[in-house]
């Protein structure tokens, strides 16, 4: 008894402790943003994705607690339920074109903190929101902190396509920059993901030794007819913060 | 009687023959085009908008009377009905990513063949299918045909966006080039005008002394996040057919 109690310590205590180190990295850094960007009667964006949850979290008890108000505009399906179901104050870029920051985490982000963004499928709204803030504030856990993209992050580059247009865009990219792209799949029905936007996503696999200007290949994908946006990020970041296992914060900017 | 016909003759004739002749020389520009750049077993881009329905009816004739197999790649749901109609082989870009050619109109042809496009809120898909073909081949009547963008065409050049984006996108466009822009609205139904592809029309009414180098205007349009495509053609046309009043066809390349 005592042998197999240690044997499932091994196994399961590490990856028990892990996914807790990598939450609360994702708490401090997330908590630390809100703490140092939010500002009293302001309008913010609310970016997707899982450390943004507690982004929102913080945001809700300092609400509260410092009765302030807050215009939260959402990047996504997922962040306009956070917004509601935390009580905060839900709005839009009609009716607040002009934000404060934007606060949103990142698939990876490199030296000079160009992101990769979409893996969750939400980058065209994340980056019309965070081009309408001020400020784009990045929270992010530690594995998302990288020196060149793709070295964390080995899904590629997301890009959002008119559904129409998968193939020649696919095409397209892959004859310019070389690297495979794949139309991403769902998962929870038969065929292609659809964006919130009722677009498809291309995952673009672009080569190790791909050109790293990427704000000139982001300009240059976004020139392809049908390609609505791209998830690189690039020359948009005030600053980021990037949560470590031991509970402090990388910040960059 | 006498006087009252030649009244009536007065006020309806000539309107009765100016659209006949504008009609007419649709036709005589779509005929031409059809006639010298549709090859058999290809595939090709059906434009949209009046003058395409020509093109499609002498489409048809030659598909009949030669026996000739066209596969027919749509550019809005009105191009996709008349293909339908008129009995020719639908395809699209999944299975023809590459078009020999692309018929299409045009709202308005400056001297360098830039054009403006959407005017009938079809630009996206236009763009999408042009980028495809190895010739863009446009056909229009003589009042497209002009020198400097604006001098005919008086709508201003039409931005396809993502609803969530329109007021950003518009006082971005308006802050970075001046002039105005307007959200299109639907005469159909109450509110904004929606594309075939859910989006919404922005016009934008450009200074007279806007810039004219257009593949920059263009691009910095495109760098805009929510900005789907803009209706400025640059540098896409292989050749241009002008039908004239009198049945000749000015060409342009």
């Amino acid at each position: 008894m005592v042998i197999l109690n240690k044997l499932l310590a091994q196994i399961f205590i590490p990856k028990f402790f892990s996914t807790m180190s990598l939450e609360s990295s994702k708490r401090v850094a997330a908590y630390k943003a809100v703490d140092e960007w939010v500002k009293p009667n302001t309008a913010i964006g609310i970016g997707s994705g899982s450390t943004v949850i507690y982004a929102v979290e913080r945001l809700k008890q300092r609400v509260v607690n410092e009765n302030i108000k807050v215009f939260c505009v959402p990047t996504s399906f997922q962040a306009r339920q956070l917004i509601i179901s935390n009580g905060l104050i839900l709005s839009d870029l009609e009716a607040h074109p002009e934000l404060d920051c934007a606060i949103d985490g990142a698939d990876e982000a490199d030296a000079n903190l160009t992101l990769i963004k979409g893996g969750g499928g939400c980058l065209l709204q994340e980056k019309v929101v965070a081009s309408c803030a001020q400020s784009l504030i990045i929270v992010a856990d530690y594995t998302k902190d990288s020196t060149k993209l793709g070295q964390q992050y080995r899904k590629g580059i997301p890009i959002e396509v008119v559904p129409m247009a998968y193939v020649p865009v696919k095409r397209k990219i892959e004859g310019l920059f070389g690297g495979s792209v794949n139309l991403r799949m769902s998962v929870a029905k038969a065929g292609p993901c659809v964006t919130d936007n009722g677009n498809f996503l291309l995952d673009w696999q672009f080569p190790t030794d791909a050109d790293s200007d990427w704000a000139a290949v982001n300009r240059d994908i976004l020139m392809i007819p049908g390609v609505v946006e791209s998830g690189l990020f690039v020359n948009m970041v005030r600053k980021a913060y990037f949560g470590l296992a031991d509970g402090n914060v990388t910040e960059r900017c």
